[in-house]
C-alpha cells in the first residue's frame, strides 16, 4: 500500500515569488500541488499551508504550534515534510526534535535556495529527498536537502549560496542519494528512549552571545538586568574565555549564583568544547556552567529554551542538559 | 645572505605547561629556543617575549601595542613571526592585517594545538612553515598553520580539536607545503596599496551579537545605553533578520540614527551575505547598515573597531568599511 504522507508549508525561498521590494514567501502549497505530485514517486501526498513566512520571521511561538500540529497528524500519516525558509531552519529541526521527542513515524524538514518557480532551482530534488525520507519509516526529525539527510538537531547551514547549504555538524548523515537510491546509514538513527509526548514549550527568556575579543563585563551583566534565565556562549576554541584583565568567569560566577543557567560552547564550526584540558575552561565548570560539547549552536541554545520551559529546578535543569535527548549531543 | 626572522612569543598553547588547574601559558621564548633553531632552516633568528597570556585573555589593547611593536622592528628584519594562542588567533591576525596595513614585511602568526613540550605535537611543523614564510619577502601579515599559509584577514579557527585548525574563508590559501616543498600562490596576495603607516587606534565601543529566533528587540535597545558606537550582527543566511512580529529592522533603524554604525553579516560559515536579494536584506540596507560581504566574522569584527578608532565621521566610517582594505572583502 502506498504510503500516506502530510506536507506542511510554512513559506521560505522554496514558495518565493518576486515583489517590489525583493523576493518574499507568497505561494500557497496548492499553487505547488502540481510540483509536489511530480515529485512525490508512489506515495499518497496531503497538503497544507501552515503560515507563508520568510523563515528571518518564524520565532519559537512558531515552534511550538507546528510541533502541536505535527502532533496531531501523526497517527494520521506515515511520515510529514515541512517546508521551511532556509535561513532558521536547523534552529526549527532542532528544536522539533525536542519538542516532537520520540515521535514515531518521520518528520523531515526542507527548503530551497532558489524558488520552484526558477527552471533551475533544488527545490523539487529538495521535496523529492524530504518525500522519499518521510516515506522511509525510519522515526525522528530530520533535514533532507541536496540530496543527503541529516538528523534535524545536528544539521547547520555552513553556505549561504550553494545549493548545498547544510552540513551535518560532528554526527555522520543519515542518508544519501546517489546513483545507488537512498542509502540509509541506519547505525546513525538514534534509538527511540520512549513513548511519544508533545512537549512544546518554551522560555523566551534565553539569550545567546558570541565571545570576542574586548567584549564588556557590563554586556554580560545587563543580560541579569534584562531578566534572561538562559545563557548560551559560544567561547572560543575548546572552550575558553577571558579571566585576567577582563574576568568574565567572576561575572558568569555572579550570573549563576544568580539563578541564571549558563551553557558554554565553541564558535568554532567543527568537533565542540572540551572544557576540562584548560585552566579556563576547568574554572567555567567549576563556577557551575554547562557544557554544549559537540551540540551545533542551533541544538544548544534551542535545547536550553525547551528545557527551561519545563522546569526552574537548577537541579533537573542540569540533569536534562547533560542527556542525550535526539542525538543531538555525543556522550564521551 | 640568510634572513634576518624576528620571532615573539604572545604565549598560548604552543607554550603551555601543565599545572595544577590544567595546562597554561608558561615556557618563555628563551625556553622553546632550541626547538626554534632547529626548525629555522638557514635562516637567522632572534627572539623575545611580549606576554605570556592564554589568548582568550588577549585585548584590543594587546593589538595595539603588538602592532607599535612590530612597526618598531619592521626595518632591522627582513620577516617577524608571532606566536599566538589558537583561541583568538584569527582576531589578532585580523586586527594587525588593518592596524599593519602596507607593510612591506612578512608577519606571520602562528600557534600549535598541542604544546611544543608535547613530543608528539604540531608546535615545531607550524613555527617552520611560518619562519619559511616570514623568509619569504612577500610582504603582508599572514597566518601559519598546519602547512598551510593563509591570509591574516582571512582566516578563522574552524576545528577545536584538530592539527588543521584553521581555514583561510572564502579566499585561496597563500601558500601550501608539499613534497614539492611550499608553493606559494602569488596571485592570492593582494597588492600594497601605499606606504605603510602604523594605524593601531581602536574603539572600544564595538560589540557582536549572533542573531537567532526568540531575540529580543530590548537586548538590541540595550546596547544603545550601554554606550556602543559601533555593532555587527551575523545574521542569517545571505544577511536576513526579522521584520514583522519582531521589527528588528525598526530596531537597528532607531540605532542607526541615534549615530551607531550597524554592519550586517552571516552566521553561515562560507560564502558570505548578498542583501540585495531578499525583501529582507534590500530594507536593511534602506535603513543605513553596512555590509560584510564575505568578509570573516573576525574581520568584519575588528576592521569596525579599527575604522570607529580612527573616525567618527559617518561617510568615513561608511567609505573606509566598504574598502578592501588588506584583502579581507572581495568587491563585487
Amino acid at each position: 500500500m502506498s504510503k500516506k504522507i502530510l506536507i506542511i508549508n510554512t513559506g521560505g525561498t522554496l514558495s518565493a515569488v518576486m515583489k517590489g521590494n525583493g523576493l518574499i514567501p507568497g505561494l500557497s502549497i496548492y499553487d505547488m500541488q502540481k510540483e509536489l505530485k511530480m515529485v512525490s514517486g508512489d506515495t499518497d501526498i496531503e497538503i497544507e499551508d501552515f503560515c507563508s513566512l520568510d523563515s528571518a520571521n518564524i520565532f519559537p511561538e512558531d515552534w511550538s504550534q507546528l510541533a502541536e500540529r505535527i502532533s496531531e497528524c501523526r497517527n494520521s500519516y506515515d511520515g510529514i515534510v515541512v517546508i521551511h525558509g532556509t535561513d532558521t531552519l536547523a534552529y526549527t529541526s532542532s528544536m522539533l526534535s525536542f519538542m516532537l521527542r520520540n515521535i514515531g513515524i518521520p518528520v523531515v524538514i526542507t527548503g530551497s535556495q532558489l524558488s520552484i518557480t526558477n527552471p533551475v532551482a533544488d527545490a523539487m530534488e529538495n521535496c523529492r529527498c524530504a518525500i522519499h525520507m518521510a516515506a522511509s519509516q525510519i522515526p525522528g526529525v530530520f533535514v533532507a536537502f541536496n540530496r543527503k539527510v541529516m538528523l534535524g538537531c545536528r544539521a547547520s547551514k555552513v553556505r549561504s549560496l550553494s545549493f548545498d547549504a547544510f552540513e551535518s555538524i560532528n554526527y555522520p548523515n543519515i542518508a544519501t542519494i546517489s546513483s545507488l537510491g537512498m542509502k540509509i546509514d541506519k547505525a546513525a538513527v538514534p534509538d527511540r528512549t520512549g513513548i511519544f509526548k508533545l512537549s512544546n514549550t518554551f522560555s523566551d527568556k534565553v539569550c545567546m552571545i558570541k565571545m570576542f575579543p574586548g567584549i564588556h563585563r557590563s554586556f554580560l551583566e545587563s543580560l541579569a538586568d534584562q531578566g534572561y534565565k538562559g545563557l548560551y556562549i559560544e567561547a572560543y576554541g575548546i572552550g575558553g574565555m577571558p579571566f585576567l584583565k577582563h574576568d568574565f568567569i567572576g561575572t558568569l560566577d555572579k550570573l549563576i549564583k544568580g539563578g541564571m543557567t549558563v551553557v558554554v560552547g565553541t564558535q568554532c564550526r567543527y568537533e565542540g568544547s572540551k572544557m576540562d584540558v584548560y585552566e579556563t575552561g576547568r574554572r567555567t565548570l567549576e563556577i557551575g556552567a554547562l557544557e554544549a560539547h559537540d551540540m551545533t549552536g542551533e541544538a544548544a541554545l534551542t535545547k536550553l529554551m525547551w528545557i527551561l520551559g519545563m522546569t526552574s529546578d537548577l537541579s533537573e535543569i542540569r540533569d536534562y542538559y547533560s542527556l542525550n535527548i535526539a542525538g543531538e549531543m555525543t556522550i564521551k
